[in-house]
């Protein structure tokens, strides 16, 4: 490799002095992820100082951290714009800048990642030329799919350097037994016993000892966290200070050369370099503007979120059957599950960024006569889509599924959309799927949910619910739809969850008269209300924040179909065939035609 | 607990014999797993001598293992049933008896299985009258999940028996580090050299040694097995001799009372009792009847199977483009990968049990300008969905998804039907998907799928495909069906894949004329030849071996309602809403409406 010219640390030190400022800033305006992010900048700085992204694969796991990373690779104007619609995304994107290897968004791609990266560097030989720099946190440890690459990668051995970010918190506080191994200490004055036990041994026993103490030596590792990579094929090299750039550096350089898989364990304090939000866990994770002095939050209280009506209703359930229990995978704030966590700790769990874990041990509850709230964003779902199929819908449990950012979700963008979760649920067998269309309905979907006794799947917005004036929700039954607005007219406007509100807003733009049922559930469909209203209605409008392959409209075509009723025009509104960017939901929504005036609009060019 | 009367181990010893005589008998004749049965009888006898499964949740990983649990548990008579339609289910399966406490197929389920019971035991303050016994395989263990789950029970430390079966492969030989790490040798001799050394150190430096001894005595474990184990908090026992009965019988008494997270490592030979089979590989992991004397298949050479077909394509494309590499999860025989994999070690590769990685791996190739055939079960690839959407589809990257047993597969049943991957790869942007119908036709899709720069997916059955006498198939174009019989009629019948096989076959029973499409592409349609389509048939009818909820025939209904074409009357002859049991494909088939005479008959009564 080249020889890179001798650091100039304090130069490295302004740099990071610079890269927080700038980031202080921008986030301060415009929100974003701070904390983890501050906590990475001399990772950062060093990385790009002894490797090259230009060749060198960069893999950030997650990439909220990696805002340092983009300032530094030709976005420090430009990154102004973060997370904003038309602006820079808040994670890597290689659509953004050639520096940015792969997307990610969710949790522990990266080694995996590395591992690819290194078996395409081996098949067209340029193992002296490039190698893959992989940054994770400890958090994203806790995932399956971290441990299926380290498994891969210490068999095969390839030259990898893997920085572990280990800030001793991931989103919330890791949960595990690896995250406990990580933070077990060095002991160092013990170490320094056995290490002088050892020499008078050897001196002792003479040259046989040798190879005795060469293993007693190798013992040491038992006490230092990094024992589980070594066993792996792993080398190990850590703790090392995060924020020490001229160790940083140099551990770097050590292990470029090294020609195998090397994990550094580095120390790090999440929010470093702002001391309002040093070391705090989830508080200071994901922001919205605030005041940079004071750390003030510039939120206006606005209305009350889906996920805090959840929160609520959960709570009212919990509290009246001590059967109901949940589980969140180490997202105990964005799902509201930490009020839980903390008034039934023997009940609910934080299982850590383990989704197929949290469905199927939630199936075993199931199946022993609980009744478990597996509560989880429907983008990572995703994650346990077998493990809904396997564990839960084959054995018909009673399993709840809620799915929290269902629909678009604003700044984050196109990784964690929620779009996908009607379309692969909805084919499962045994599956019920159900939404609430505001805060009264989220209580009685709540509560029907809690009594259900098969697997049921119930979505519902990031922020709060769009809302219009519409009657007061009735309590949920199974399989029946409400109608809530009957009208003379050949339209009939159908809303699926938050696309209730959506549509009834639409209705307040058309100038047209119009019906509006609230489909409540996608599956089973309401079929007896829905023959009827094929009778009174021939042009169907569909509203759900969904896609639209295999979603909402589909599924009342597939059943007009299977009835051999041809004469209902249906026209969905779900989302199309694209990835959703980020930006301001109102934004990215009226980008996509989505806004009420714009679907006004849409219904009265179709006739 | 209760205590247990003292065993009599030369009657479980003939009760093993016994088991293995019956299980020899009867997979000879039926076909079924063998060799992993065979393996575990003792630790199956030994589970049943100590622990109760009418109480404490028995929980087999996969469960192909657990025949001898069956014939334990009320099943020996219709053990001759095994895996016949109507029979027993080759899978432990709760609707088949109360002792069946989870069902299981996937691989890795079991310990977060064992996890959720756990808790519930906890939370109905039953710990000292049952626990959860948990047996896995060595290759399960390279799961992401089983990773997942033994992170919480490290921390939580519920009590649990876990009897890791190792016999050193899964279904293939297992990949990676952790399995490497099973297998090294305890080393004894030198462990008593140490145990030596350790005494006349103590010796020599009195009693203040004693602390430093205990360290270095706990050193011991980095030589065993179990050290990555006992550093996530779980006890370690082992390795034991899994076939010496009292020994296990011993052991899992121990393990029952020590009120914490045990692993009792067993050393299991797999075949054992049968001579022919025993310390075999792949080859007598899941067979077809054979003769019991001579070892010798029964198996009439049929017609090829889709899976040699696509292996010979995929070598065929291996040989030109050296940018063809590829990966199976530990399924090198089942996927036909073996043969890639012995040519080209280089570019394909056994992965293990690690859909997750398998996915995301392959997206680093691709972006690095490989063309990876990512060859996995359509019933498996449900566990890298998250991946495929989010590391291959978002970075619009040019891997294949090669679905092999896309449709029923058969006698493996529920856990293993291939019928979702339509409708959750469906939803995806930047996906493209199609199937061939018959041999001619799989060499065009693979030559198509090496030369297509996007993600793609294409499925094809388990066993021959269909066939009936339609004209030869011609090279693959994007987006383009292929219009196989014209017709004056206003049938026509569109197949997808297999379903084209069927379509012909029901064609040849309709008595009524009929055009044909082979639709080839799913996503996206060929809306050009469709739409003229519409013009001259009223009334189609769809074949495809997947699930109607979100599949071929909902993709067709999405597109003529946003044409607005409201003439056509569409029927589709995919899965109902239920799960689809196991049995000969045939009579499954029939059982549920799709063999071509009841086709012909649906189409017919439908007028």
């Amino acid at each position: 490799m080249n020889q890179k010219p001798l650091h100039d640390y304090e130069a490295l030190e302004a740099q990071c002095r610079a890269i927080r400022e700038r980031i202080l800033d921008v986030v301060s305006t415009n929100g974003g992820h701070l904390s983890s992010t501050l906590g990475a900048t001399e990772l950062i700085v060093a990385m790009h100082a002894v490797f090259d992204s230009a060749k060198d694969p960069f893999i950030f796991d997650v990439s909220h951290q990696a805002y340092a990373h983009k300032l530094l690779t030709g976005r420090w104007e430009a990154f102004a714009t973060l997370r904003q619609f038309d602006g820079l995304s808040g994670y890597t994107k290689p659509k953004e800048s050639e520096h940015d290897y792969f997307v990610a968004g969710h949790s522990s791609t990266s080694i995996s990642l590395g591992v690819g990266a290194a078996k395409a560097i081996a098949l067209k030989g340029e193992q002296n030329e490039r190698i893959p720099v992989v940054m994770i946190g400890d958090g994203a440890l806790s995932a399956g799919m971290a441990y299926e690459a380290l498994n891969e990668l210490g068999e095969r051995e390839y030259p990898m350097v893997i920085i572990l970010n280990d800030n001793e918190m991931s989103i919330a506080k890791p949960i595990g037994a690896v995250s406990r191994m990580l933070s077990s200490a060095m002991a160092s004055p013990f170490y320094q016993k056995i290490k002088r036990g050892t020499e008078m041994f050897v001196d002792h026993f003479g040259e046989g000892a040798h190879y005795l103490a060469k293993r007693f030596e190798e013992s040491f590792k038992l006490i230092t966290p990094g024992i589980m990579f070594e066993e792996m094929g792993i080398e190990y090299i850590g703790p090392v200070d995060g924020h020490d750039i001229k160790r940083l550096v140099e551990t770097f350089e050590t292990a470029r050369t090294m020609g195998k898989p090397v994990i550094i364990h580095a120390q790090t304090i999440k929010g470093k370099g702002y001391k309002i939000a040093e070391g705090q866990h989830e508080q200071w994770h994901g922001v919205g503007p605030f005041d940079l002095d004071s750390g003030v939050s510039h939120k206006k209280s606005g209305a009350k979120s889906a996920t805090q009506i959840y929160t609520e209703a959960l709570l009212h359930q919990a509290d009246r059957n001590e059967k109901v229990v949940g589980v969140t995978a180490a997202m105990p704030s964005g799902t509201g599950l930490s009020a839980l966590l903390e008034k039934y700790p023997d009940r609910f769990w934080d299982v850590a960024i383990a989704e197929q874990h949290a469905v199927t041990s939630m199936g075993a509850l199931a199946k022993e006569g609980f009744k478990p709230f597996c509560t989880i964003y429907s983008t990572f779902l995703q994650r346990g889509y077998d493990q809904v199929i396997h564990d839960v819908c084959l054995m018909d449990l009673p399993v709840v599924f809620a799915m929290d950012r269902a629909g678009i979700v604003g700044e984050d963008g196109e990784t964690h959309q929620g779009v996908f979760d009607i379309s692969f649920l909805r084919a499962i067998p045994n599956m019920t799927l159900c939404a609430p269309r505001d805060e009264k309905s989220m209580h009685q979907a709540v509560a029907f949910a809690a009594a259900f006794d098969r697997p049921l799947g119930l979505r519902y917005p990031r922020g709060a619910f769009l809302t219009a004036g519409l009657p007061e929700s009735t309590p949920f039954e199974y399989g029946k739809a409400e109608l809530l607005i009957e009208a003379q007219s050949d339209i009939l406007l159908i809303g699926y969850g938050n696309g209730v509100g959506r549509a009834a807003q639409t209705l307040e733009q058309l100038g047209m008269p119009a019906a509006l049922l609230d489909l409540r559930f996608v599956k089973p469909l309401d079929t007896e209300l829905l023959r009827m209203l094929t009778g009174r209605h021939k042009r169907w409008f569909v509203f759900s924040d969904s896609a639209a392959a295999g979603g909402v409209g589909s599924a009342l075509l597939e059943w007009l179909a299977s009835e051999g009723i041809g004469d209902i025009r249906l026209q969905s509104f779900e989302y199309g065939d694209a990835f959703i960017t980020h930006g301001a939901t109102l934004k990215v929504e009226a980008s996509l035609g989505l806004r009420p005036e714009q679907l006004a609009e849409r219904i009265r060019e179709s006739f």
